[in-house]
């Protein structure tokens, strides 16, 4: 993608290992269009009154997972609690939101996709956090 | 405003204190664009050479604001882990934004009010954690 | 508000009436976190299968809004057409909400809220609109 | 993407080409993660002073794709009216930064990138805005 490119032409980048932080943002990007993608799914299934949870957690995975790409992808002067914390607050979002998909997939074959790649951008973050701290 | 009127008429809130929840959402709207206002003021600065990290972390700073008065604003279904950790993240870039804001107060008026705005944003983040934890 | 104060002190503002622009991004804000909250309040309501249509403009108008902020702020080196085209798009987000919650005012109090607002941040759009072109 | 996958297991999708529809938002995404990684680099440039436009432009642009992207992707009850005007605000703001981008190309690499990546995504709003009207 192009904005992978853009981060490996920048004049200061940070030390961070730049493929776990680039596989980062690729997941966040991903996982945040997937969450905004499932809730609206979710919202139009006959059962909607069983998936409030499901739409509610999307839409804030689908949040955090747009500031966390935001934030990471930045390579100038950055603060590590700064970045450590939004991961963190990414990976936690992730993680609910999985869990609440793992409810539905059964039933609904989009909230099976969507757990997996919450659990995937999950682990991206917990990769790039390991580089971090 | 009227966010704060919509949250009051919710049919099934949340058990968080109710005040101290619409005031975390009214800082954190108001401290995102004052972010996003004081790394534009910063930017038209004439010694935007210095100014570099405080438009990076007004910059963070915005996005952790903007994402955590959405997630907190919503009232159905919450994932108490979820929101905190956001909290918790809009805490940390607050804080790092005011640090660095306060560096150039003396010749910058904006860094002033904002470096006020984001320590009032910390402070309403860190009641509304202790409200939920 | 903060921010208000920060654009005030920018060091080369744009030639568009001050007073207007910064109206014009207080109704952003308030009715992004409004129409957030609004959706919200729908997606708890016990007619959730009537609400699919004025959560989905909701979730529209919330994410226009939010974005409308964030470029009419900025004073340094606009390019009027970027902010037109914005606000004409925040506008027409927040007709069409203001339009579908009227259709659930008579039931549900923080439908006829959020059309109130919604209805306030297009005119705020408009007058804007008005001083760019 | 996963996004992708789970627009195609929507129960209700709109009528527009889902194609076109998928591309322009895989391009919203880039697009907006580019721009906000640009608007980044050009910070760390020596000549920032000369980069006031470009990163102006790109936080513009970044808003816009962001915004664009999560309207897109929704399927559920859509307004055409909200979505087209949304879709050339997004055209306009990637316009105004491939354009300023392309006077730094010579001596930036990561601009001539940005602008590459800006056309894409507008040639994608510009097909998916031909199937809407």
């Amino acid at each position: 993608m192009a904005f992978e490119e853009i981060v490996r032409l920048h004049p200061r980048p940070t030390t961070v290992d730049r493929d776990v932080l680039l596989r980062c943002v690729e997941e966040c990007l991903d996982c945040g269009a997937a969450c905004t993608a499932c809730a609206d799914a979710s919202l139009a299934e006959n059962d909607v009154e069983e998936m409030r949870r499901v739409i509610r957690l999307c839409a804030d995975c689908a949040d955090t997972c747009d500031a966390a790409a935001r934030i990471v992808v930045r390579q100038t002067e950055p603060d590590y609690g700064v970045m450590s914390t939004m991961i963190v607050a990414c990976a936690a979002a992730c993680a609910a939101c999985a869990e609440e998909c793992d409810h539905h997939a059964a039933h609904h074959e989009h909230c099976r996709v969507c757990a997996e790649i919450c659990r995937r951008c999950k682990e991206a973050c917990d990769d790039l956090l390991a580089r971090i701290e």
